[in-house]
């Protein structure tokens, strides 16, 4: 099957290359035609604008666009629905909001062209493992499609199939779901990264609780302005933290691909120097708590999530300032100086 | 090997079938005359009391006690101290409180006997799958007894090996850690529930979110009391949701053992309805939280994924009644009636 | 000094009260005419029309808006643009979303009309304590009003002096406060009750805690299934909460108004009997919430007080079961029945 | 009335400063003997010794021990138990752990001294306005010492009396209250500390949104690895956060003592610069949050507020480092650089 793709970074890249694997046929466009002709090396079909792309495809056409979401995304969908023709589709496969979404597919349906939105997950890794595809919209379009998602997504064979699926694999079986119309692809992902930054905070603190074991073992000089160890002797432990994210990777509870991943950073750097511990979030998890908001849904935790991440940036500062110049007001309590 | 096993309930029983599985010997003891016979069937060495199995033991022995954490593991290790000698060893496999193990450790030390304590973590699954074993006490003890928990353990293979671990598997890739000295085993596994209370409350979050994404599509009536819906027209969607789970199982960042369990449960009972979601809490969850306050850690994942539970069970009353007198005093609030 | 004032709800009705008393002269209009004449019995001039209004005033002319938020006061603003005239002045007191005045000030701007938002706070007890006002517009229409302002605001003598305010009294002292341009008024007002939320569930969880505090006097049975009570005695305390709530009025760090409401309302009923605990929420909390989140600011009180709201309506269901389906496919844990 | 005190700091030599105005007999006693002789130029009886105290009161002697709490508490209490005689009292008005209080009476009973804890709350501001006091111990001998605690108190005319509070004022309306037997006058006010900590969580948040009201109006480079901000447009505010704070005091339903306080601490610093922001905690707001854990009792808020203190002291630092090397992990993103 035909696709274009448009934006050749690394996921682009990437998903061409699981595509021309796979048998399909890609035409590639990005604004550095070196990316070009990285992939027409690799058997992808070369173009140098919108129009030579779309002229290079069969009507109907399919074109992904994977560039940042926001205003290149804007831009690149508003200047391809002009070498497009009816019938054709525009395939959003970036971090777009979902109300962007709702947005453009209503301004490309006066045109007659379709759209689709695709929420991605795989990471660095997708290449190897298959992408987890959740897409949105209408559902003949996203069925004639389903042969360029079953090849980027993982297989049915990526993970044991669920306790009672025992039919022909379902598409989410093989990694890849029509969520619902214009939008709902981006909002399940959206929702995806909001659940991610809730277990990556779980991890975190728990590790960090680990890795606090010891402080009974500290000398600690007396002071009136901070709570003493309440037990020091229960606070003596010197974990080897690497090692229990290894551990727990068999047979616990908590195993998980994020834990994969953290027992390899943390065997690379038992203390994680080389991180500063300032983390950034990327749109989706604030969406996801607007949205728990929105719908009156309580999520604490998700939003506690993303709050944290806030902090490790230091934007509690005021705040912190504010309750110390509370307590010298009502107590005297001087701050203490920084350790 | 030789073990003597107390305690024949689900975990006791099953951890016996893997250790005779792999060629140990199991002296094994019950309450329940009848467990005792199941696995005298299959294969066990059976035993009426605890001076039985302890006749039945060759020293320096090993007794593996299996009971309900407090009370009941307190009975049985002071009384199996009555029967052991100097050099034999007690572990306690439970759900213990680590601080209970510092107490216990230091007292059998007075007779001579050695304690482990060992955090295991697989449920109902382990049997199948292999338990992970957190495990405390002092080193030659533990090294000792290692044939019996690599048999209990999951072994390398149950996952991919971690990128950079390339020499022979360590203990932590075989599915089981000694942690550290007496305590260290329930502290780690203490932690990890602690954790697994907030990964599963990311997900529950998130799959609330995802199950109201069509509440714009509700007719609602208008209310001075709540706050309407903000964007109908962007909560219009009719998700599956047990096709969520499925999907996020291949490719994407956020799948785990505990998503394939959701996965599971919602393909049987996509809207749970049987389930009237009054989520106990059983102590290792709030042990991790009083240590992270005691240690000055931050966590407050953890922290509201514990509240969450105590709210589901209703305990947030009398501060949600505060809450409504304060409004109808200062506004003249009422009230909204349910449903 | 002359105002038109349009909706005579409770609030607007109290308005028109304070500003009658302070001698100024109020134009009134309700759609329903039982409101007007019970008003001009008090003094104020009735109206049968906006258009009837906006002839009885002096041009330029001062029109207050008090009707819901929304649809409301989007219609009558609207309509009351058609029969104002450039320079007059359009006062939104209501609870509207900032974002709504920045619209709306644009689009009167274009007829030359000003535009005040007025974030009002005193609830019933305004009409005697005096309302606090937060301002937004351009100075000089705000600077107008000021006489307004100032007899519908508490006034310096409503609290004690700032120590270091010792010159003639700012606005801000007598109750009101320029905020900025449009919408700054209801912005300080938004998050004015954001931090009310978080006040309210910072007293409403420590009343919880007190009342709690005997839970160690009761029997309960043991159950594998909820974590026992750790240190029952030292929850043997039948506390009394209306008192605690009283004593705390005088001399304590946590005295405020909110607390006296509170002391008053355990005082009427101690258990709070009447109140189901379905807390509502009503706009600006959601919005707090949102302003946070978009500017990166870190509230995780301010956000967990809402979310707490949305779990005492029931709306923490649907994560709750997928907890305790959970709990249940992995360690086949029964939920317990409610107690 | 008689009563000793011993520890002469601020908050001891002002209680006696409090009694000795309203007419009772202090005797005095410091480690530093010029803390004694600076209240004997007061009014108050000095002494020189445990001993010497002892003899110069009365029996039933009465002697509040005003000590920092843990070993300096236990240290006096101790000793002066070897001086004092059976029906004597011991008053610990420190900020005692309530579960000391509880060993510590028991142990007192055995030699009939009786044991009264008392909770202080006031800060620099109680010799002025009155002392709120939380009273635990039997009901005869806290009787007996009531003019003491009406004499610390603030009296009834520190606040308006409560609606539906008509009779001859209670001891709560005077300011003082027993809570119950031995530990429940610091267990009310540790959790009044609690949910000081909430309340000055929810203000701090609170100012911190307003101070970045303008953040639409920063120039702010385009990256990939944060979100941008959804809408500039709404956040164009340069408000004067002191200036709220002034006008929130009269007439807002967020009026209060601590906002007395922080409106003070704003005029002075508007931007608060001389604080750094580590914001210290001192054991009643982490037994609160224990409390609540072990009571099961749900306090998101209260225990959110506890853990953004320990995060203002970069206690949060491995967990954010743990996040950043996860997301290096699966999406090869490398952190931002400060600033």
């Amino acid at each position: 099957m035909q696709l274009g793709m448009i934006g050749l970074g690394r996921m682009g890249a990437n998903l061409v290359r699981r595509l021309t694997t796979a048998g399909h046929d890609c035409v590639v466009f990005d604004t550095d035609p070196g990316k070009v002709q990285a992939l027409v090396a690799e058997g992808a079909t070369g173009s140098d604008s919108l129009a030579d792309l779309a002229g290079k495809l069969q009507q109907p056409r399919a074109v992904w666009v994977m560039v940042p979401a926001g205003g290149p995304t804007d831009a690149v969908v508003t200047s391809l629905s002009d070498v497009l023709a009816a019938d054709d589709t525009i395939i959003d496969g970036g971090n777009s909001y979902y109300r962007d979404d709702i947005t453009r597919a209503a301004s490309l349906a006066e045109k007659g062209i379709h759209f689709v939105d695709v929420g991605t997950s795989g990471g660095v890794w997708g290449r190897e493992r298959g992408y987890c595809l959740m897409i949105g919209g209408d559902a003949p379009t996203v069925q004639r499609l389903a042969p360029l998602f079953a090849a980027i997504a993982p297989g049915v064979d990526a993970a044991p199939r669920t306790a009672g699926r025992d039919a022909e694999p379902v598409e989410a079986e093989r990694g890849y779901l029509h969520c619902g119309p214009a939008g709902a692809g981006h909002f399940v992902k959206m929702v995806h990264n909001g659940v991610e930054y809730g277990i990556m905070a779980a991890y975190a603190e728990g590790f960090n609780i680990l890795r606090n074991a010891g402080i009974g073992a500290a000398t600690r000089e007396a002071d009136a302005e901070t709570a003493p160890l309440a037990h020091p002797d229960f606070y003596r432990y010197d974990l080897d933290i690497a090692a229990v994210a290894e551990v727990w990777r068999r047979g616990s509870v908590v195993s998980s691909w994020l834990l994969d991943l953290t027992a390899a950073a943390l065997l690379e750097s038992p203390d994680l120097k080389d991180y500063s511990g300032r983390v950034s979030d990327s749109g989706e998890g604030r969406w996801t708590a607007i949205a728990a908001i929105e719908e009156g849904v309580p999520a604490p935790v998700l939003l506690t999530a993303l709050t944290s991440r806030f902090s490790s940036r230091g934007l509690d500062r005021f705040a912190s300032q504010t309750l110390s110049a509370m307590r010298q007001q009502f107590g005297g309590h001087a701050e203490k100086p920084a350790g």
